[in-house]
């Protein structure tokens, strides 16, 4: 894609500041390639080939999902309403068998259009065929930070067949496409991953120069799983025994947390990945994000797959953030939404180890345009983002840029046919289907 | 309002059995009148003046928001992330002040507006200038129940103007607009009111044959006052004590209720709302809606307020529903999607005693179409039910018909002009603002 130079006119500004508090301002803004060249009241529009005046509309960073498996977009709503086994074991994992590049790079598509119909321009994933999510992703113009999900279960053979994997999507996708499109090592948690492969992932981490994606204390049988198999060791006082510990990880979930892991969270500048949509409907508890925040943890924030949650929609991801942490401590005061913007913005980024996140001078411009004029968003009497986190839903975006290239205007995808996708994924889906049936039968 | 006959085509039908179950259908549906006249696969065209195609669109019942204060939609965001008493004693009341019949229709209009784009055909509303209110819902086309919130503090003199209020609300509206207006009396709460009005509240709607609107149980402070002022008694063993427990009684939050008050529940037939967003947004608590409904208790939804909320789209409020009560739980099997859809339609049609909230023939035609080509509604795989409470949101709904008549057809609203409404309502609230610092200097 060719870029041009883009001036926003009229903006009200909202940009995070990292500390859990957002600044608000009027100005323009100008894109020149990539990256935010200008912000300022008097910007000369003949420097920019194209003009949006966002008169009565938010400007704002896109949106940072920090922990999805975008390809389970297939398999939203396949089974809901579950105990965690009974919905792995006989729904998910054996829809999963079926998958293939192909629709991984199908299921790519679909989450990768709704999430930049609801603001986000940015995600983090884990999961299998990623050379089909990175087609995906270079296609449709997004940001993403890639890992393949490695899973050993302390078998030697399968555990270099994960490095094989998860070292390819890095040889062959780690800063490309412009530069949108980085990578991690994927190591799936630690109940499905021996300390070999742990340890491993370490050094090849500090080989290649990537992050680490891990699901870390989701659910309280991981955590006494754990310590019986370690020493009474809780997950991450296993980790770092291990040794593995540092600030290039990415811990999603991180529910059920004692204080001596938030120490060590701490200790290693550790990110978090808060995912509450998921954390809810799997039951599975409600983390403790107050006091990360106020321990000065970087939270970010994600969806998990669409099939735990039921959507991409990280507007509704900020509402339940806020939300569940109140009832969960009955204290109203917890995750305001000022917090709640950080995280999904500009902790996320910080998370990521990407340039953008806020509304500066040099980053990069993933930026996102939401419409004021709906009813759902009207008066704006407080902060923009009280509205943003308790009013909005995805669909009051109605500008979405990434990388300095306008991906959605006015509602409609300009990097791809919405059309084509929607038909494509309901084929990808129902073949599934038909392969599992007649697996089935067999 | 003209009423014309309505054909609905090639809809996929979902409805609610009113017993936590759904079913699912593919078929025609014809309106008369303000009635569902036929349903079936072969209705004579020639029967309608107006035919909707419904392909790739979800049929099902208009959304029943059994709880709110409609005219607080101009309060939206006007503070948030406070403890309660501050909230209330320092930003809402204060605000409340300066509140006018025509404030309260403005305020009424805005959140109709809302509702209807977010595919609420019903209201059950408790609130200050409830003429106001009633005109804006003659005018723009929806259902609604209106109740005046009486608040005596024990005082005699005050206790009188209440009921007259209240009293002229009944004479003046109760079965006007074409049936879609009908009265309840609004006791606000156990600890506003003193039982003098409570239990004359009880004769009165005997004598006008409306119902009940109350909170209840919201708060554990409310709990633990009234056993202090009521010999140890919890609320509904106050009202039982008082003799005004009845199946005419909708009981709004709910959320510390002991075995013995669900009891009484059961026995009276009481009718709770559940508000999950206001409950978790003021952290009051998580109501046991899961016990409530495997007990038989009728349950419906309800958005409370804008303000403490802080939009009103029903669709959020299923997915928050069912959400927060696995995790409260940590059971994910309660608050299935298919008992969270009757929440929301027969349940709250059964709770406000409105002849609608399932689609039969014979019923009120209140229904909406929810679009299903879109990103976060693919593909649909499981039951419909799913989609809807975990992946959709209100814009997802693109046509709103209440009582036989199109309110929205393509996003578009057709009984009031939303632009001005939105103008109307910025204008509102900048007034109340500018009064309140006036008198802030005085």
């Amino acid at each position: 894609m060719e870029s041009q130079n883009i001036l926003i006119k009229n903006a009200t500004i909202i940009n995070p500041l990292g500390n859990g508090k957002t600044e608000e301002k009027n100005a323009d803004v100008l894109i020149v390639e990539d990256k935010i060249a200008e912000i300022g009241n008097a910007i000369d529009e003949s420097n920019a080939e194209k003009i949006i005046d966002a008169t009565d509309k938010i400007l704002m960073p896109g949106l940072v999902n920090t922990h999805t498996h975008i390809s389970m977009s297939l398999l939203r709503g396949i089974a809901d309403d579950l105990e965690l086994d009974t919905w792995l074991n006989d729904h998910i994992w054996p829809m999963e068998a079926h998958l293939s590049r192909e629709y991984c790079y199908i299921g790519a598509l679909l989450g990768a259009a709704e999430m930049i119909k609801s603001g986000t321009t940015t995600f983090s994933d884990m999961y299998f065929y990623m050379d089909g999510v990175a087609q995906a992703v270079e296609e449709i113009g997004m940001r993403a930070v890639l890992s393949y999900g490695m899973i050993d279960f302390g078998i030697e053979e399968k555990r270099e067949n994960e490095f094989k994997e998860n070292i390819s999507l890095i040889k062959n996708h780690n800063n490309t496409a412009d530069g949108r499109i980085t990578t991690m090592f994927g190591p799936h948690s630690i109940y499905t991953t021996s300390s070999e492969l742990l340890e491993r992932v370490r050094k090849e981490a500090d080989k290649y120069q990537v992050g680490i994606h891990i699901h870390m204390n989701e659910t309280m049988k991981e955590i006494n799983d754990c310590k019986e198999a370690h020493q009474n060791k809780r997950p991450f006082e296993y980790l770092d025994d291990l040794g593995i510990l540092g600030s290039d990880i990415v811990a999603a979930h991180g529910v059920w947390l004692d204080q001596n892991e938030i120490d060590l969270i701490k200790k290693y500048d550790v990110k978090v990945s808060h995912n509450p949509c998921s954390n809810m409907k799997l039951a599975s508890g409600a983390a403790p994000i107050g006091e990360l925040l106020s321990q000065g943890v970087c939270v970010g924030l994600g969806t998990d797959g669409a099939s735990s949650n039921n959507n991409l929609d990280m507007f509704d991801e900020m509402k339940f953030a806020a939300l569940l942490q109140k009832v969960s401590t009955l204290n109203p005061k917890l995750a305001t939404a000022d917090e709640v913007i950080n995280m999904a913005t500009y902790n996320g980024a910080n998370a990521l180890g990407i340039d953008a996140g806020s509304i500066e001078v040099g980053k990069k411009a993933d930026l996102i345009l939401v419409d004021t004029n709906a009813p759902n968003m009207t008066p704006m009497s407080n902060a923009l983002s009280s509205n943003l986190v308790y009013s909005a839903n995805g669909s009051n975006v109605d500008t979405t840029i990434c990388n300095g290239k306008v991906l959605m205007e006015n509602r409609e995808l300009l990097t791809v046919d919405e059309g084509h996708i929607l038909s494509e994924a309901k084929r990808a889906i129902a073949e599934m289907k038909e392969l599992r049936e007649a697996e089935a039968e067999e």
